[in-house]
């Protein structure tokens, strides 16, 4: 069996070290990959150690991937080697369910095969973006435009689906008011993709000190979160929250003109409470959305070829993988501007 | 000053008596309408009996309003004498703010006057449909197809539109299936509509032996609340509710399929709880609306006098006043099939 070199947490909350883990035969549809990026996603350092569910160790986290074709089975017409592509946050989905047939496979009812902490159809383990190597089925497998900045393209197939689906699937545009609850992973590509796509955009937070970086993004202005409620009531049009704090639900609807949205794509660990009159008084919403489908995140990152758009990253040299371990504690403590990123070769 | 025989009660949760109240003047613009029917909706009761705030009391509920125009205004053009018209929820707006301008004077931002237990902008107070007669400017009087019973026409004016007004804006039709939560004077127009709008329609409800009443209004199933969450998941895509009882937010998710929506028209009186997860892991969304604006109202009207819908009333003989007091314990209790129309001939 092929193997890769990669960073390994053996145990939940154990740390990194380096070791070589399978990799997946190259079948007739298969894309071979060498590594060249990997981003740290929030939901990496959850499942590492152990916070949602229980996962499957040895793991290799990892579901921002960018790389290069290396080689491609023999049925693969969509790939050739040395193309740019991308690997997201799941490598396989049912193909039959109505979810799939639509472009949906990110809802895939018989669930789809996470990148890592999952199980592939046969039942062996998947392996993620922090390695060397990974082999994924052509039809889960992204172009990534060869303008980019591979490194910081990387977080685009999570952190940037995350946030461009629920944003196209409320059609935010121009003439819209949109509010970036948190200005972290998630929320610094609400910015930049929300600006881009033409609307006003503000940035709600607890940190003025990044006010400077939300316009550089394209905020037109940055708001502390405490002072808003007196200031903005009934004027924003969608706000997005990209935090997993809990929330003052009826305080951020009063924010929403009429018709407006609440959308979530940060996860509070408890349930949130609103009142029902917050939502009927203004035909409001609360709704949320789980990353995107493989047409989604394949039309997002030609926008960010044709826009110039990528995610603002710090890049990790993994020589010592304990640099895993800390970049994690960083990541918890918000003290990233505004995501890492493996440089694989280092791996 | 003019005055019209009213059903009035003179302080919260006092007994009706009969009273003459002042009627407004006939100004240019005004509709002076004699009323035929007028609706008892659950909203009446929590006012009358200052459940939801102060009220101004004497008060002359009533705002499913259906008469016959008896005099019109110099300026008047959309009515003359004799026309069959309605008057629902509200009688006056700002008529210059974002929403009155786009014709959702329902969320007027000045607050429109409510026809009833509500202050006109000269301060006067509202007293609304259970009385012979009322004067109501023409922008805020709707038209009642001919061909329509006017008893039963009534309760469109707001039970009507509140269920017509967020099935049109979730874009209800053919292709869809929809649950309505609760069969009782919301949830029967709900039924009506959503079938008549070509939606696959169900009733999920505690009821059982309404089961063939919900099959007449156009549902092919009733289905027991308790035991649809083991049967129905990834089901519906809207859900109605249109109870005020406290919900298994989570649970009614669960039932949607991915995209689907959660909407509220009826409200309970406590904020409820959801877990962010029953929404991200489906694109889901809670969501809620508040009657709709003339136009719709309008619409609703309309669509009404073409398809032959009306309410399914139980008419209300008023010589006794203590009959009000009495209609109010029933509808309290569920005990009405499904809405309390009075007879204002009787008043």
């Amino acid at each position: 069996m092929p193997t890769t070199a990669s960073l390994v947490t053996n145990a939940p909350g154990a740390p990194f070290t380096k070791q070589q883990m399978p990799l997946r035969e190259l079948g007739p549809d298969s894309v071979a990959i060498r590594i060249l990026y990997s981003g740290i996603c929030h939901s990496d350092i959850h499942q590492a150690r152990d916070e949602w569910f229980e996962g499957i160790f040895p793991m290799v986290p990892g579901h921002e991937i960018v790389g290069d074709v290396t080689a491609v089975g023999a049925a693969v017409e969509r790939f050739k080697v040395g193309d740019r592509v991308g690997v997201g946050t799941f490598v396989d989905s049912c193909r039959e369910c109505e979810y799939c047939l639509v472009g949906r496979e990110n809802y895939c009812l018989k669930g789809n095969v996470q990148t890592y902490n999952g199980r592939h159809y046969d039942e062996s383990p998947s392996f993620g973006g922090y390695a060397q190597d990974i082999v994924v089925d052509q039809n889960y497998v992204l172009s990534v435009p060869a303008n980019l900045d591979p490194a910081a393209a990387a977080p685009l197939l999570c952190a940037g689906i995350t946030l461009w689906s629920p944003l196209k699937h409320w059609k935010v545009g121009p003439g819209m008011r949109v509010a970036i609850l948190g200005l972290g992973g998630l929320g610094h590509m609400g910015v930049k993709f929300s600006a881009a796509l033409g609307a006003e955009t503000y940035v709600l937070g607890h940190s003025p000190a990044k006010a400077q970086d939300a316009k550089e993004f394209g905020a037109v202005e940055y708001l502390v979160t405490d002072q808003v409620f007196e200031t903005h009531k009934n004027f924003f049009d969608v706000i997005v929250n990209t935090t997993s704090a809990d929330l003052n639900v009826d305080g951020l609807l009063s924010l929403l003109r009429v018709g407006g949205s609440l959308l979530n794509v940060g996860l509070p660990g408890s349930s949130q409470t609103y009142d029902p009159f917050s939502l009927v008084t203004g035909l409001k919403s609360i709704a949320g959305a789980n990353t995107g489908g493989i047409a989604d995140t394949q039309q997002m990152l030609d926008f960010c070829g044709e826009h110039n758009i990528v995610s603002t990253i710090e890049l990790l040299d993994a020589s010592d993988p304990s640099t895993i371990d800390h970049a994690y504690q960083r990541v918890v403590g918000s003290d990233v501007r505004y995501r890492f990123v493996i440089d694989a070769k280092t791996i």
